[in-house]
Formats: structure tokens, sequence, C-alpha cells
């Protein structure tokens, strides 16, 4: 955390200093709840906003923990907001997950199959990169364990335990149930790799808090004492997915966000030239000026950056 | 841990010693797998051992932390391996967490009601001390959660967050899901207590690991920040529990069991005048000679107290 001890630059109404930092970059990741929106209320200027970077030649790149969507399906999420955008910007942690495991992870030739706990977003992003997997949405996983799956388990039957298995992915998992606990378990004491699209404990919806991807990890965690890779923010398996695909200049990069201890922290760690953050989500000016992780500069809201016009 | 720096004594082929540790104690807690049986493998010995005990004047006591089952299960189970017992002989998690809930936790009179997660055992039990619950094995709660249930708890709707729930109770539960874990974390945001019937992340079962009861916690500690008060052993609640009902002198009671970890340390930390380790289990000679948790004294097998004749 290189920058971590100068105090954050406040920009709001400096001119020079607004058009100085963008003049720095030529890519933009956005942190998405909180930065051009909240819940479903998108902020005034956010469209605007974007617009202005792109017409200035900048990549714009959105960046989001949620792996239940697709891209297609975010994207659609971002029209939906009345923000238009590509699929190619939209970098999930379902899609990170896909690129880890497809580009990054070196898998022997018989065990490339994906055991899947999560939604329809992971499957969709694991065919777009060609991984074969199981589990997932599959109905056949989604019933109670029997006393069968218990000797099967036990006995490595390859009718319940599929031997080309060498990575288990836990994202969220509306479906999650003990039997699909229990077979991950086994394919990860088995040798199978363990992932996890992201660890956020907490999934906010309908102005409160209900279990998120980190939820399904627990039981794994605890019964294996061991960590997932995550591959969500801030963890630096999705920088280096998102650098796998866009070949950007970290040095040209700028990482924008509202939370220190995930956006900034994330562009921090991934020695992007800047991190910039707004005040219309979750960190307060207090911690971008004196907290222990400090982006470079910060904002009211993002569509201060118009001032630079 | 007052004992933990003597050497055990090791007993086994002394008359004399067993007739002296034997004489000390008017009650004992026996671990029952790795100590009477193994498996469904019953140790030879065992059912003359315990009877010699009880011919003693010796109160003997199962104590277990299988919150599946009830003690009348749990009773059948061990007739069913050859070992004649009473149901007032059994100490289970589900039993324990009923007694704490009931005997030892003061709640409000309109906070009385305790939401399950868990199966029959814990509902028998709760039912023995007329604890009101609701969840457990109610089919109502085994189904996926729906874009309504999301309002309706945000909102706190009282058709689906039950006002007079006190308690979350979690056990292991076959049946668990995203609803289940959804409502347990309100109600405990709410101010409910947070209990569990026990923590062992893992269940053995068919010769290998199966999520446990602590894996149905682990959601709610990662979300929650917050650890459950644990009922099983080595828990002190437990021994608390054990002895709201038994009301024995701590002085004259011996923990018998097989891991220095659970047994001996529940033992120890209860200030009880004897823990006796037994070599049919999981731990070692040498965990109980040398280790950092000792017993008082240990021997080969448990039916070595019968060479006390």
């Amino acid at each position: 955390m290189t920058q971590g001890l100068q105090a954050a630059r406040y920009l709001t109404g400096d001119k020079a200093g607004l058009r100085e930092f963008l003049a720095k970059f030529d890519v933009f990741l956005f942190d998405c709840d909180g930065v051009l929106w909240s819940g479903d209320h998108l902020f005034p200027g956010t469209v605007e906003t974007l617009e202005l970077l792109r017409n200035s030649g900048k990549q714009v790149v959105f960046v989001t923990n949620n792996s239940t969507k697709s891209r297609a399906d975010y994207r659609k999420k971002l029209e939906g907001l009345g923000i238009p955008s590509t699929v190619e910007e939209i970098f999930s942690s379902s899609y990170s997950s896909a690129i880890y495991i497809s580009r990054i992870l070196q898998l022997p030739e018989n065990k490339r199959k994906v055991y899947v706990i999560g939604e329809t977003g992971i499957e969709q992003e694991l065919r777009s990169e060609n991984v074969p997997f199981i589990g997932g949405t599959d109905p056949a996983y989604r019933r109670d364990v029997t006393p069968e799956d218990y000797k099967k388990i036990a006995a490595g039957d390859e009718s319940i335990l599929d031997p080309e298995v060498g990575v288990v992915l836990v994202g969220l998992d509306f479906h999650m149930n003990y039997l699909k606990i229990a077979l991950a378990y086994h394919y990860i004491k088995r040798g199978a790799v363990f992932l996890a699209t992201n660890i956020d404990s907490t999934l906010p919806s309908s102005g409160t808090l209900f279990p998120g991807a980190g939820s399904m990890s627990a039981p794994l965690i605890m019964m294996l004492n061991k960590e997932p890779v995550a591959l969500g923010k801030p963890s630096q398996a999705m920088m280096d997915s998102i650098e796998g695909k866009f070949h950007f200049d970290r040095n040209r990069a700028c990482m924008v966000g509202d939370r220190t201890n995930t956006d900034i922290r994330f562009g921090l760690e991934g020695k992007l030239g800047g991190t910039l953050g707004v005040l219309t989500g979750v960190s307060s000016k207090e911690e971008f000026v004196s907290g222990d992780v400090r982006p470079h500069a910060y904002l009211d809201k993002l569509s201060d950056l118009l001032e630079s016009e």
C-alpha cells in the first residue's frame, strides 16, 4: 500500500486538478453500486460522465462481484438503469472465475472439469470460455442427501464423484444444500482446486442483507480449514484476470470506487497508477483523508468529473 | 487446566491403582464412539464394564454431541449395539440445548420461542422441556427463497419472522437451505440468542467425513462475525446442563474419553475430580503422557477397569 500514507487529493471543483488527473489514465475500472447508482437509483450525471470518458478515448470497465449474473445479464441491468454499455466492458466475478480457470490455472488434461456451486451466471461464463462443468443449476443436485449417497461418496463411486473434476468453484447459490456441500468437500479432499467467485459474506437486497457468496464457502472453509482462492474484489486474482483480458498498462489505469476496504484496496494492491474515491457510497471523507487505506484522489460524486470540461 | 502438567497415570494392569481411582468417583461421564464402540463395532468387555460400575453404585452418563437423535433414539442405538441403558442415562447435545434454554437462559415472557435449524432429535428434546419452537423439520421451510421472501424479511413481516422468537438453535440439518440461513440471520440481528447444539465441523459416516453441525453455523458466524454459544463438548454450557440435571458433586465425577481436545478438555475445564483417557480412539499415548491436555489417568482400553475386580 505505497500510497496509503499520502492524504487523498480532493478534486471536486478543481478544474486543473481534474484535467491533470484524467490525463494520467487510459483505463477506468468502475465499481458500480455506490458509484454509478445506489440500489435502483441512477445518480444524476452518471451517463454523461461515462460519455465524457469514452469520448476522450478512455477504456471503461465495470467491475462487479455479482456472480449470479453473466455479463450479458449485467449489461441488461445497466441498460435498465439507463447506462449504455457493451458486454465487453463488463467484468464480473463469474467471468473473472472463468478466465482464471481457462487462462491462468494449469490443469492436467484429465482434470479440466469444474464442479460448480452457483447459479446460471457462472455457467454462462464457463461456457463462454469453453470450460466443462457439472453441478450448478442441474436439478440432479437439488435434492436431499440419501443413505446411498454416503456410501457412494465414501467409496469414491464415479457415478457421484466425477474423476475429471479438478476445480470446485463456489459462488452465490440460492439452491445450496447439504449434498452440494458434501460433494464439494470430497472433490477438494481428492485434490480439486478450491475457488470462490467472491467471499462477500452478505448480499444487499431490498434494503437489508441476505447470505452472500462467502456464506456458501463458509462450511467448506470450516471443514477443510482452508481458504479458497477468491476471484472477486479485492482479490488480485481478479485484477490478473482483468489484465489477462484487456492487457492494459497498470500505470495508466485508475480504479474508481466508494469503499476503501474493497475497491480502493483492490486498486492499490494491484499497483494501478491511480485510485479515485467517491463519497456517494460506504466510505466517508475521513476514511479517504486519514484512514488506513486512502485513494490517490476523491470526489463528492462521480459526476464532478464533468467539471473538467 | 490445573491437571494439564502432571503426567497421566497408566492404570492398565494396576489393580490397586484401579481400585483407588474408582473409589474416588460416584459419577462416570462417557464419551461413546472410540470408548464404548467404534463405528458399528462394540468393544469386547464394554457391557461388563458398565455393569461393574452400575453394580458398584456408580451413576453412568452417556454424553454425545450427536444432535440429530433424541435420547430415546440414542437409547435404541445403544440397545442395537447390545448396551443396556435408560433414557435418563443419556445426555445428547440436543437435550443439553433444550435444558440450557428451559432452565438456564432467562428469556423474556414474549420471546420464548426457538427457531430451529436441525432435525427431529432437537424437536423431541425441546418438546420434552416444553419449549415452543418453529422451523426444524417443518416442510414449510424446505423450499426455495422467493422474491416475496426478501421483501417480507426486509419489512420484518410477522408472517415470515415470528416476533416471539428469542433463540436461534442451530444443529445438524440435512435439509439446510438458503431460506433457513436467511431467517436465522435476521432473527439473530433482531436480538435472538445464537445457540449451536455443537460446532463439530464434520460428521463421521461410512468411514469418511460429511458436513457436521458446525458447518450449519459457519455461514451465520461469517455473516454476523459472531460465535454461537455451543452446547456440545467441550463447551462448559453442556457441563452446566448435565449438572443442572444430575446435581452431582464435580469432585466425585470422572469424564472418560478418547480425545484430549474435546473429552478430556471438557472434564478438566469443568473441574471434575477426574479424567480418564482410553487408547481405543483418536488420541495417542504420547498425547496422554506429554500433550498439552492430559487426563489424570489412562488405560489401553475401557474394559481394563475389569481388572480392579
